[in-house]
């Protein structure tokens, strides 16, 4: 998408619940809030107070429409948690779900909306039969109706790559180079002989190390750690037992 | 996993965040709620007025642990929005992303808690340091921090595989029967022919709706009103322009 897509929220009982929806947009990188008859949103109040961040641009950018405004100017996506059975109704049927939906709205070029409604009852069906696609957030079957605060931040974290270029986290892990994983087995297997481990438990405890690592994938700066770790293990290993059990190669891991 | 993960939540400042955190258990099928230094839980407070339904079952059951406990009992994953940078500092650093995590513990068979930190400063580097491994969700570069409440709800979302057999929503979505839908663009171009369409734009017109109707992946429902609909019209056709330009196997569409 050329912009990322807008989000609504109709007829918000709870200033709370906007601020919290306002956080998660900033959050994820989105920043245009829609409301259709919002309650007041006092500055001093809870939607300022839940914000965080987004109280700063998010929030108080915020346009106050009407649901037909809505419907004309934007392709609206509506969120329930309760959808039809079967095509036997397409009010609420047939849906997306957010992961769905992300890989779908992806190659689209168009004003769109993501539309939540007010809490406990969400959207109407009379909403629903003017909003363009439906999207179900997948739940426990027992209890599936999210907070609209929580169901909102779902929804845009689920959808942030179509708001963020990039994401805060670094972007390599860096594994060791695999040269200096094989070389720690290597020296395993000498301080094993350099404490007199018995020599037919030997392979199989070497090969039980490196099952360990092999699952782990360590860092460069794990794997010098644990060759600094062995290398002092071997060398008390000799002066423990001077020639009587003599470590072969046991200088190998010195870098 | 033999049984979900559990949660625990270390030194909440907020009961509201606690009542949020539980509701989101519930609503993605957690039940084990650890607390570590937790606030004043009032059966009339935020805590259980946020936790909907799980005010039930999930809160009441919660259990108030110490953090060695928990690092005693069970397998930790520490969540944080601000990791460190490189493999030079190992206490926030390699992480998993939630998805990844998802992935990793679905073949664990360990007691397993997921670890959220105090609001605005989350676990200390202290707390880290004896927590097994780091979970850190992606987010804007710019604002990283989720609300606690949050936090866990887009973790507990995205683990829900952990916790659930199933979700609300039906399985199967019902696409119309092949047939069905090849049959209809029969019976538009039959329209075409009857409304006097001109001949050398009729092809791509029936092409295009193809191409609409294709994308959208109509159900079975929506394709046996779409007959419906240009049945009708075929026959107004009929009426309107009689022997003038007769349309050949106009009733195809009837069933």
């Amino acid at each position: 998408m050329s912009s990322p897509p807008a989000v609504c929220v109709v007829d918000a009982k709870t200033p709370g619940n906007v601020g919290t929806i306002a956080r998660a947009m900033k959050n994820f990188g989105f920043s245009e809030l829609l409301l259709v008859d919002p309650p007041e949103l006092d500055v001093d109040g809870e939607a300022y107070g839940f914000a965080g961040q987004a109280r700063e641009d998010v929030l108080p950018n915020a346009e106050t429409i009407t649901f037909d405004e809505l419907v004309e100017r934007y392709h609206t996506v509506g969120f329930t948690a309760t959808t039809n059975e079967d095509a036997t109704k397409h009010v609420r049927y047939p849906f997306s779900t957010p992961a769905e939906l992300r890989d779908r709205l992806a190659d689209l070029d168009a004003p769109t909306a993501l539309v939540f409604g007010r809490e406990r009852i969400g959207l109407t069906n009379e909403e629903f039969a003017r909003i363009d696609e439906i999207c179900s957030i997948p739940a426990n079957p027992e209890y599936p109706v999210l907070n609209l605060g929580q169901a909102a931040t779902v929804a845009l974290y689920e959808l942030r790559d179509l708001a963020l270029a990039r994401d805060q986290l670094p972007a390599a892990y860096d594994r060791a180079d695999e040269r200096e994983i094989e070389q720690l087995y290597t020296n395993v297997d000498s301080l094993l002989r350099a404490i007199d481990y018995p020599d037919g438990k030997r392979p199989k405890t070497v090969r039980m190390v490196r099952r360990v690592l092999g699952r782990a994938h360590p860092t460069d700066r794990e794997i010098r750690t644990l060759h600094g770790v062995v290398r002092r293990c071997t060398r008390a290993a000799e002066v423990a037992y001077g020639d009587r059990s003599p470590p072969r190669n046991a200088g190998d891991g010195d870098r």
